[in-house]
Formats: structure tokens, sequence, C-alpha cells
């Protein structure tokens, strides 16, 4: 990217918090010369899935999430169990366990940053067919409600400002537009 | 939502950290009885724009993301000045600081939530048309520069797994579906 002017070089990321889910740093920076600081978080990656039905609906998940304050309407998800673990069984796992499916069809539809500005976590999002019956089962805080929505309801929701879970948006919305849904 | 059986309740909210544009905080969090700790992460909301030129391309800014180690392509996008902002007023602002464009046709997109397992943002997208020649300039650190791309392009890097900023990925796309492109 020779066009841009300003350097920018990573002086040191220090350690400032440890969370339950992520780890918080105090970037120093020289950009062009001065010295400033960035905030960065380092998180886990995390997989979700788009769980298709034969007559064409989805099946989504329906949780509390304390710090937006809403009951979100998401796709299946959660974080690897560790660093570098296949996003693949990571998207079977969350597949099952909140959703109660299982399937032998599932392919990558498209990778996104949470937070590109201040955030490393990527969340790798699949699409499942054929879907079989598994047994659902949550972790110990966690407790999920599937519900079954057209794809036509989840356009509206979103075109509404009502559907916003960002992995959520991105995910329904490039199913949409890759198979023309 | 009288389905759920676990009750939900926030103890108390402290802060942990202060960063240059996020406050984080340890919920304590009392779910079915016991308790538990919860990352949550305050920050100003954002908004951003998606520019359609009359050719049908889109304007996309390209810059250097130090969280992901990457020349990322985004929507233009900036976070409110204050809290409480016109949403609108700050995409007006980022399409001409770093687009270099204005126009007096912006409607709303889509509302997406950045993280909301653990962050309050949203980020408020909006389509521009009729756009006109403004002036481009950056913030100090800041340095983008401005490409244009064809929808098939964007949708390939998508598909590709090349194009990840996961606000940028939910507003493409749900621009796409909503306007048949």
């Amino acid at each position: 990217m020779e066009e841009f002017k300003k350097k920018i070089k990573l002086v040191s990321r220090d350690l400032k918090y440890k969370g339950t889910i992520m780890d918080i740093y105090d970037d120093t920076v020289e950009v062009d010369g001065h010295i400033t600081h960035w905030d960065y978080m380092g998180k886990c990656d995390a997989a979700a899935i788009l769980p298709v039905l034969p007559n064409g609906n989805i099946l989504m998940v329906r949780q509390y999430r304390l710090a937006v304050d809403e009951w979100t309407l998401e796709l299946p998800a959660g974080k690897l169990d560790y660093d570098g673990e296949d996003y693949l069984e990571c998207a079977k796992r969350e597949l099952e366990e909140e959703a109660g499916c299982k399937s032998d069809n599932i392919e990558f539809l498209c990778d996104v940053y949470t937070a590109s500005a201040f955030c490393s976590e990527v969340v790798r999002i699949f699409v499942a067919t054929n879907l079989q019956k598994g047994k659902q089962h949550f972790d110990r805080d966690e407790e999920v409600v599937v519900e079954e929505w057209t794809p036509e309801n989840l356009k509206k929701a979103i075109y509404d400002g009502k559907l916003k879970d960002g992995k959520t948006v991105s995910g329904l919305m490039t199913y949409f537009t890759k198979f023309n849904v």
C-alpha cells in the first residue's frame, strides 16, 4: 500500500485488564513520528451457523443480552473452545447445543471481524442444510429459545431496525444475496 | 418472554478500565440464583454510510487496522462526536471527511450491534445517492484511501472471505438484498 504516507508502528502492547472472555490492552503506537494510544481487545474467535429447514425457513435463537438489555434474535453461535479449534467443529457444536440439530451438509458462508477498529475477533459463519434432530443443551448460564423464521420476515425485521445483532445481519444477508433467497 | 425459566439480574456494574474509546466493566450478575461475572464494554455509538455512484458502483475506504493487522476495506464510518449526537449528522460528516462527498439523499438502511454479547455499541448504517464533491480530510492519526468498487466484486470479496469488516458486510449485503442489486 505505497499510496499511504503515514507510517504506523506498534511500539508496545500492554495488558491492562483480563475479563471473563476478553483481554484489554493499551497499544502504544507511533503514527507518522508521534506517539499515540489505541485500545486493543484480544478475544477468542467464534463460529456461527445458519440452519435452513427443508421448507426454506431458518432456525434462529432468542436470548437475553444484558449488554444491550434486549431479547436479541441471533444465529446460533459460540466462541471456540480453545485458540486454534476448528471453526467447523465449533459451528457443529453450537448447532446442536443451541438449535438441537445436526447436519452432514455444512458449508462456509463468510467471515466477519466483530470490530476491526479495536478487536481481533473473527466470526466464521456457515450454512447448514439436511438438518437432523440432535440434543439441545446449554452452558450453565445460558438459555435460548429456538424460533423458526421465514426469510421474508427476517428481512423485514432487519429493514425495520428490529434485528440488529451484527454477525446475524451479516450472515443472513450474505445468505440471501448469495443464494438469491 | 415468559418461556424463559432462568432469571437474570444485574447486581452491580463496576468500571475496571478506561481506554481511549471504550470503558470496560465487570458485571456481577445473578443467574437463576447464583452469582456470575460477565464482561461489559460501554462505547459511544457510531454511524456508517454506503455511498452509491450514478453508475451503481460503491465508494469504499481502505485503511490499516492494527487490531487485525490488515488493510481493511470498509464503508466510511465513525463514532458519534458525543453521546446522543444525531446519527445522520455523523454519517454526513464521515461521508465528507473520509470519502470526500456530500449528498442530499441519504436514507436509513439498518442498525447493527457490534457485539451484543458484551458491548452496547450500535452502528446505524445509511445509503447515500446524488453524491456531490466535498472536501476529504482526516483526523490526525487517520488516513484512508477511497476506492470505487462494483457490487459484483464486493460480493465476490465477501464470498471469498477477503472482505470481513462486520458493519461493512452487514451494510453491503443488506443494501444488495433490499434493492435487489
